[in-house]
């Protein structure tokens, strides 16, 4: 055994297990890459034994990746050879909810699941929701700054975020448990952790505000023909009702004809229609709620900005119409490999990115089966490639038509997943030197060592 | 001249100032400090003048003390003796308003007040408001996390932010212009700059997210008997109607009476209660709109939540209404020498730290005249405690009564004015020893020379 793994098994003890104690979980992530054990698996139990393992680690110059839920598909969490896996599945559990703060106190390594549902047992709604829900943790979240169907209303994991304990790569606990709206007292650390990835500190405790429940929600399916269009529907109805949107995603017209063609489902509207949108809002009291829904998307039809819309009567209707949307999870049984991306697209760039889509895909991927969907309000799409016998330079070349074109439309080449190790090349894309020396700065300052999830993000 | 000066002025001519040639006006800001002439005053107006100012003062290890609006009440823009005054107060103009994005790109030294118009003109909401609007600058606002009013609804500066341009300490320009809610590519570095008060760099531009205007707004005075009933009020209200509120101010019994007693306006109620709340929604069409906000209260009063309640009927009333809130501008002309707090208490200990207040200021400062109000909804009191002939160990013993209970109670010494110059002091009563090793690691790694408003914040 290695000096460092003799000094974590003797500090540690069963805390560590080693060669095949280590389950194959967590021998990866969700990326798709390949499995690859790690020389040692830690699971603390406190933050205290957080500390002692990044101690040691720092002492001996070891790596460390660390691990949630492992449900992140940047390869975030996916161990590298050589490096011990930091894994906080046994850090769970709700330490407080504060009802006159609106705030919830949890572990890091505690399920988002559990976390929004002690949120709604108090009366609560916890705004972080994404479909990882059962195996993400809340930890994992905000290390990502995790996104999610309903950004557009309460923000990204960032927003929900109030107070943060994180260990340092040296092992030093910084903890601020802020359950206040409002602290301007000296710098903001705990910005600096959310959404690194993990590269700056390990999160060990949260605290997040809590929002109250929507009333009466209403869903709808609404066609519409152009992307202008469907931009003019989110910003008359933010006119109309402000700050009443949950849910505003759009699927773009071959999202729809490969839910209905090959995944099955049937049509939602008699004609085919240039984009789909699926509409969530909290209208409050179901019967005048529900009313004044139908009314507002009647004004647009009239209006003659949406062609067609049918509003969810039930909660079958309301799964019905969500079923669309969650066909990507289905396409692993019906579609050759994929390559999904998750970008950002500026709002009034929207449509020359499509556009360029459908004119490039065709041309240069002819077997190509393609869509573009996503959380347009977020300026978020998701572009799914599914190709047969897709090789490495095919991978490539499809990242490089979609990466190019997110960075001439100035986009981002993560809206929502992070980078991870899988996009860590790309990087450069939505970033510039001098912004990429201000990172690498960032990171020499707080793991001077260099070993925190090394080889992700920068 | 010395060898600074001299390169400043060959750099950038007439935009330098010296002596005489400073307006008095930049001698100091709104912290009631003693005005100092800094040594030179640089007006640049591009992004490219910061640079070149701040390259020459890194170069010579200048300090540099950047304005804004200069309406900040903790001292981060009064010069210190020695410094060189660096102001925005020519980089301003709105450079565009994106509908499609609902976003305004602005350069720093832009008065809110104007992004505010340009947003409305436009037919959205600036989220950032406070009293200062027509001096402070959009920049200074972004630099301090400014909050206000409406913190409650569309959050701090912070959440406001989208992207952000800045010079850092040794000229580099770093710039994210970011018009898009998600964006995980990498580090989101612009966190860093928001609210670090001008100590890690210069913010030079900015894009901030617009919000749907609210419609019909409602405005109420309620009166209740206990802190408690108020934040029954508060979660009841954001229970019926989630997203509504906009307003949730809180005026102690002693505000009151200094309101009606001393500042001369008509009491609120025939008979005193302990708390008096304005609160404002936005319910939507008008008619509607106002009797469902009438018949929530209604439903508060019954409940035996709220003592008496009026609902204003008219602009005129708003603004009587308003009024009370709006007494401590004048307590100027009224009371002797005060000392403003900005505090935060987490609200489960707000009665406390009321009730302590009470105990305490009478025992300690029998002559005082001191009242309690401000944002509850975030957790953010202000304190005024005017008292004739003050000395400065009187002013250090109510600071050290004040900031000890703030301490106690975990609250914070800043909600939303920021540490500049007159918190320092008192900030490791908000953060422990890790917390302010690693604020001042990041202020090393940004500004090793300590140049940039140097005895500010840390």
């Amino acid at each position: 055994m290695s000096n460092v793994l003799e000094a974590l098994v003797a500090a540690l003890g069963p805390q560590v297990r080693l060669g095949a104690d280590i389950p194959g979980r967590n021998h990866t992530d969700a990326s798709g890459l390949q499995p690859v054990a790690p020389q040692a698996l830690i699971l603390p139990q406190s933050t205290e034994d957080v500390a002692t393992a990044l101690r040691i680690c720092h002492e001996h110059g070891q790596s460390v990746v660390t691990q949630g839920g492992l449900t992140g598909l940047a390869g975030g969490a996916h161990p590298q050879s050589g490096e011990v896996a930091l894994s906080l599945e046994r850090m769970t559990g709700i330490e407080e909810i504060d009802p006159a703060s609106a705030t919830l106190t949890a572990l890091a390594g505690t399920p988002l699941a559990i976390v929004q549902q002690a949120a709604e047992d108090a009366g609560f709604l916890c705004g972080i929701d994404l479909g990882a829900r059962g195996s993400c943790t809340i930890g994992g979240n905000i290390a990502t700054n995790a996104g999610g169907n309903q950004v557009l209303r309460y923000g990204m994991a960032r927003r929900n975020t109030l107070g943060l304990e994180a260990v340092l790569a040296d092992g030093t606990v910084v903890r601020s448990l802020n359950k206040m709206l409002k602290n301007n007292a000296g710098y903001d650390w705990t910005q600096l952790f959310i959404g690194s990835e993990g590269t700056l500190g390990v999160i060990t405790r949260v605290v997040i505000g809590l929002h109250p429940k929507p009333q009466g929600v209403q869903t709808a399916l609404c066609a519409v023909s152009s992307f202008d269009d469907a931009l003019a529907v989110l910003r008359r109805f933010q006119q109309s009702y402000p700050g009443r949107l949950l849910v505003f995603e759009a699927m773009w017209r071959e999202f729809m004809t490969v839910a209905t063609q090959i995944c099955g489902l049937s049509p939602a509207f008699e004609e085919d229609h240039d984009l789909t949108l699926l509409i969530e809002a909290d209208m409050g009291e179901e019967s005048t709620g529900s009313e004044a829904f139908s009314t507002l998307l009647s004004d647009f039809y009239e209006q003659g900005l949406i062609k067609d819309a049918v509003v969810a009567q039930s909660r079958a209707d309301r799964n019905r119409f969500w079923a669309y949307r969650e066909t990507p999870y289905e396409y692993g049984r019906f579609l050759p490999e994929e390559i999904r991306f998750d970008v950002s697209v500026p709002l009034d760039r929207m449509t020359e990115a499509v556009e360029y889509l459908r004119q490039e895909m065709p041309r240069q991927y002819p077997d190509s089966v393609w869509v573009v969907f996503g959380h347009v309000a977020d300026s978020n799409i998701h572009i799914n490639v599914a190709i047969k016998d897709m090789t490495s330079d095919t991978k490539k070349g499809v990242q490089n038509l979609v990466y190019g074109m997110v960075s001439r439309l100035g986009g981002s080449i993560s809206a929502e997943h992070g980078i991870g190790r899988i996009k860590r090349p790309y990087l450069n894309r939505s970033r510039t030197e001098p912004e990429l020396a201000l990172m690498a700065k960032m990171k020499q300052t707080l793991d001077p060592k260099g070993i925190l999830n090394p080889g992700r993000v920068l």
